[in-house]
């Protein structure tokens, strides 16, 4: 990394996507500085520096904004390409590596809210579609350590940060994903051995308690 | 191009997203087999080779495929590499790329949904919404004469294609594109001077077609 490099970091702590920034950030060991969002009352560098979406993660490289989190990931594997890559070489592998995350993308999420922020039948549906995708995933995974094969790599960095969710999916949608993909608990299990993890993951009690939050400020319960 | 590269796509004449893989395959020259797929009644080699989403378009190369239509452009690039790069070398350059593209595939397609398949309130809605989008994207265009500079590129190719839509848009929610963004409309004409996109898009009056058929299936008039 050249000197006088100035990276920040505009985030919010329970943001399952500022969390992959905030991973690759460490797998590729650089120094930024981090800033919390009060996502309420966003701030005007916010504003200035994703105009389009409005939201976190933004990582800002010398002045120069980018935005959402897997374009981040490739930006920063792209730069800092002297260690830790997150995309395989083979454009075959990078292709696949590319689906699974965008899969988690369009379909986690969806799930997640409907999980958290509803209730009823509409809650049970996205339980039950949840279960199906993590189940797929599990598949996906196999028998391999991470989705990257031997180290932790793109998939890995895009999926795990929801492990900090799962406690509130269980809660509020009473199941056990500890029950229901075993395999995939272990796989998190092994990320959170690493300290790029691990340190980046923000305490699934306290995404808990901005879940009631959230659910307080819309009526939901 | 090695020899005995088998190359096909999966793919729906009206697809905007079919189209892109279409201009991609042509900007690089690549021979291949174009097999049109029934959506209402899908192929079992479509749902063999995207059992995911069961969606077109899927390119198959050499028997592997590649699924999602911005991660099969990238897949394009990186293994036809000789020719028309669609993505800059430069990581920022590409980020922005790439921020677009995904972009016009977050927006573009559910404002179109919302113009083509619903009416009233949410109809002006998605409308409204359109037009902004395209106004947004009008002026990241800037002066330039491509999204990628001084030709067509990976963000060209990623919108170009919703030009067979325009006039369905147009048609259905009863407004001017021309009058609302003539400097993107002088975009669609320079890539339009291209045979790699004039030969890869669809007439609009055949997608305008298949528009009326889709509301008469979903009783929307």
């Amino acid at each position: 990394m050249k000197m006088a490099e100035e990276v920040i970091l505009l985030d919010a702590l329970p943001s399952s996507f500022g969390m992959r920034v905030r991973i690759a950030l460490a797998e590729k060991g650089i120094q930024y500085e981090y800033k919390e969002e009060n996502l309420v009352d966003k701030s005007p560098l916010l504003l200035q520096m994703n105009p389009v979406h409005k939201m976190i993660p933004v990582l800002i490289h010398n002045g120069k904004p980018i935005c959402e989190s897997l374009i981040i990931l490739q930006y920063i594997d792209e730069v800092w390409n002297h260690k830790s890559p997150l995309l395989p070489s083979d454009p075959y592998q990078r292709s696949q590596a590319r689906f699974w995350a965008d899969f988690v993308d369009k379909k986690i999420y969806d799930c997640s809210k409907r999980i958290l922020m509803t209730t009823g039948e509409v809650q049970e549906a996205g339980k039950k579609e949840m279960i199906e995708c993590l189940k797929l995933l599990e598949g996906e995974l196999g028998d391999k350590l991470f989705f990257g094969g031997e180290t932790l790599r793109f998939m890995d960095v895009a999926l795990v940060p929801f492990y900090s969710w799962f406690y509130s999916y269980e809660t509020c949608g009473n199941f056990s994903l500890r029950a229901e993909c075993p395999k995939l608990m272990a796989w998190v299990q092994r990320c959170m051995e690493k300290e790029s993890v691990s340190k980046s993951l923000t305490d699934p009690h306290k995404v808990y308690d901005y879940v009631l939050q959230l659910k307080k400020r819309f009526g939901v319960d």
